[in-house]
């Protein structure tokens, strides 16, 4: 009998069990980018330590100048490689609130579409996710009284908040974290059938830009016609961002864009994506971005630029004939290849700057840049990986691209010299970073699963 | 001794008490945009009522649909002319409230830069403006013991917002209301000595609009490239609306513009305005309205179109990679002379729908329409005025336009056939519709015996 097939009835028969504990993280609401939830992002954490403690790991909370990390350790049989596994236990903001069928931070088991999941947020992003792995390293434990790889785990409060701690932490305890490769679990399925190993990642440059007119606000009737509008100047400037092909008009933006190659684009054209299957379930029919593209070639290997939030003026109930003194607006830009984050950025805010009238002004407020990752499609652990998903699954795991941004899996290529894997079990439908995220008590269970397997599987190989 | 003597000797030696009345008013927020203030705006009306009663007004509370209506009556000496008051006792929200200096309901008797001004929101628009009327009533009352005209007094409590109720309870009390001429005061002064009355008067369509994209909040990772942002639909919108010379280019827009006549522009730059005056004081240096018109043409003679709110996407602090489901603008535009609100606001639709993709969709919500002013500048009753009016400044009362809106006006003409005369004392840096809004004491002051010294001269012009 192979060593993981008893801890895969462990899992099974354990995950009543396991639920309850993913509940009882989901219920601390740790939104890392509002400081007024800054004691939950500590109480995850030391939720965290105190659970992987149980588990047998050498675990700690560990202080940075932003939300705390956890970092715990395991020993493997010699010979087994060394595993660096990463999750955050931070959340997104739940705004609009009263989108929410329930309560974000009191999760349940519930019963959507015929489909079992787990509601709340960070049920999938990344608390559901993170304790896949948790949950099979508790099983295999629990069989083995050991664990198969020598396991070091990375868990962040800040990812939903530009990671500013991410760096500094590495490099002061570069050490500690460096292993073997990764394990980043904070990615997708192909479907719910389809199991996908994630090969290429957006990077993601983020800005805040505030347009200062007047010194203060103004009556629109006495103003109006002679004073700036700084949301007018502001919309002139998001305006300006694209053509009519929907191609970013930033000088420079494109610098380090390849072109796909034509073989990738006719294996993605082979996943059977449409704008109709991709767009449907949002509402929507058209791709927005550049014209004569596919859609699975714009979430993963095009760069876009989004306006995340606008605000200026009166935003009440009612109206106020108000001239705003300033309006803002956060704008991201997703980066493919080998784009350059600081160029971007510098390139961006030169644009902005040659759009403003001589008596207004602009300010910019740096929300995290990283640059876009490409993994080899040929590294060995990835190979092993895949077959233990495609036994966990019975579908051979495909090999895709992420329109998303984990700056991590960059961090570690630069500063540790490692590898990543990306595997993780969320869907589309999870409706991450939007009201009434779920996670699928398939993904939650079959995740621990292919966790187990593909530990398993990397022992097996490592016996180097 | 004329009758209007011991008037002025009585609102000099009053002046204290007018103010603590005035303070009174000023307590209560009747914010009438946010129905979280109802009973404010009611209290307001009451507070009024009282007042008026105490004077020997016949007033009353009206209710209507949204706030209720003051209307009070006073008779006069047989062959006076009958002269109908408006103000409004309804104020502008005080958000942002953390740059008021003072609670904006406290009000207070303070020295700004040398000048004794009364501070608090309304101080100026317009409870400030509408008891210098009611305290010149006072006055004459206490001393005559009668009033010099037959007075009608109507005070509205939705002038900043929209006047839903107001042409209905004009329809419907026609014959109460009915006068020889109104009486309007919510305008300004020239400057600090130069009283002025408004014969030219912005007219005001206010629209909202929300573009709608997905059926919920999408992760701009996962879908951006591929999903339209209505922040970015919404931008490339307003952004379409002016032309690089700032003229707007919504077809058929400057349908019933006229050019000002030579000697009009003429005259006004024989006051002197410049931009450095102007938009010195708020921080700006550069007229933003179309090119090549004189400031004041741009404030008082042409039209524009501001965007006065502009919300969607994620706007608390930090960082949330969302491309919303929705996005929202507040627009206006200023009107002049026979522009027709009805169909500027029907060519704005048609323009914002012609750029929504088609998978998009837009809702728009009416806020308000009302055509411009011209008033004659020939009528007897503005002779009779601007004579009163220099009399109490010892400075010629000058005719301007004003670049703001007062629905009012256009309705006394267009329902009851009946001509107004406008006259205020607010100041270009009263900070109207902003915070820390003050009124000079000196127009609080002067102001109540302007309006008797007007309403002296109406009297004796008026003994036909």
């Amino acid at each position: 009998m192979s060593a993981v097939t008893p801890v895969l009835d462990t899992l099974d028969t354990e995950i009543n069990a396991s639920v309850e504990r993913l509940f009882a993280l989901l219920r601390i609401p740790s939104i890392s980018t509002d400081p007024a939830y800054n004691a939950e992002c500590r109480r995850a954490a030391e939720w965290l330590v105190a659970d992987l403690k149980s588990i047998g790991f050498d675990a700690s909370v560990r202080d940075t100048p932003g939300h705390p990390m956890v970092v715990a350790h395991h020993e493997g049989p010699a010979g087994a490689p060394h595993v660096l596994f990463y999750g955050h236990y931070d959340v997104q903001p739940v705004d609009p609130l009263e989108l929410w069928e329930d309560d974000p931070f009191d999760p349940a088991l519930k019963e959507r579409e015929g489909v079992k999941v787990i509601t709340g947020r960070g049920s999938s992003d990344d608390k559901g996710q993170l304790m896949t792995f948790v949950e099979a390293c508790r099983a295999w434990k629990a069989v083995h009284g050991s664990l198969p790889c020598r396991i070091t785990i990375l868990f962040e409060g800040e990812e939903e908040s530009g990671s500013p701690s991410l760096k500094p932490f590495i490099e002061a305890n570069a050490d500690e974290l460096k292993a073997d490769f990764a394990l980043v679990c904070d990615t997708g399925m192909w479907d719910a059938e389809t199991p996908a190993i994630s090969v290429g990642l957006r990077g993601l440059v983020g800005e805040e830009i505030t347009v200062k007119a007047a010194n203060r606000d103004l009556h629109s009737g006495h103003f109006g016609g002679a004073a700036a509008n700084p949301i007018r100047i502001l919309a002139k400037v998001l305006a300006d961002i694209h053509d009519e092909t929907g191609r970013i008009t930033i000088p420079g933006f494109y610098d380090g864009v390849d072109e796909t190659p034509t073989q990738i684009l006719e294996s993605w054209k082979g996943l059977g994506q449409t704008a109709e299957k991709f767009l449907g379930p949002i509402g929507l029919s058209e791709p927005s971005g550049e014209t004569g593209r596919s859609l699975l070639e714009l979430v993963w290997a095009r760069p876009t630029a989004e306006f995340n939030g606008i605000n200026g003026g009166y935003t009440g109930k009612g109206f106020k004939t108000v001239i705003a003194a300033e309006a803002s607006a956060k704008v991201s830009f997703r980066l493919v290849h080998s784009q350059d984050p600081a160029r971007i950025r510098a390139a961006f805010r030169d644009f902005v700057r040659a759009r403003i009238p001589a008596d207004c002004s602009v300010e910019f407020h740096e929300h995290g840049g990283s640059p876009a990752i490409q993994l080899s499609y040929d590294s060995p652990f990835l190979t092993t990986a895949q077959g233990a998903l495609t036994d966990e699954w019975n579908k051979p795991a495909v090999m895709i691209a992420m329109g998303g941004s984990i700056p991590i899996v960059g961090d570690f290529k630069s500063m540790l010299g490692m590898e990543s894997l990306l595997v993780g079990y969320a869907l589309e439908d999870d409706r991450i970073h939007s009201p009434n995220e779920k996670y699928n008590l398939a993904s939650f269970h079959k995740g621990q699963r292919s966790w187990a397997r593909i530990l398993d599987a990397l022992a097996n190989a490592g016996a180097r």
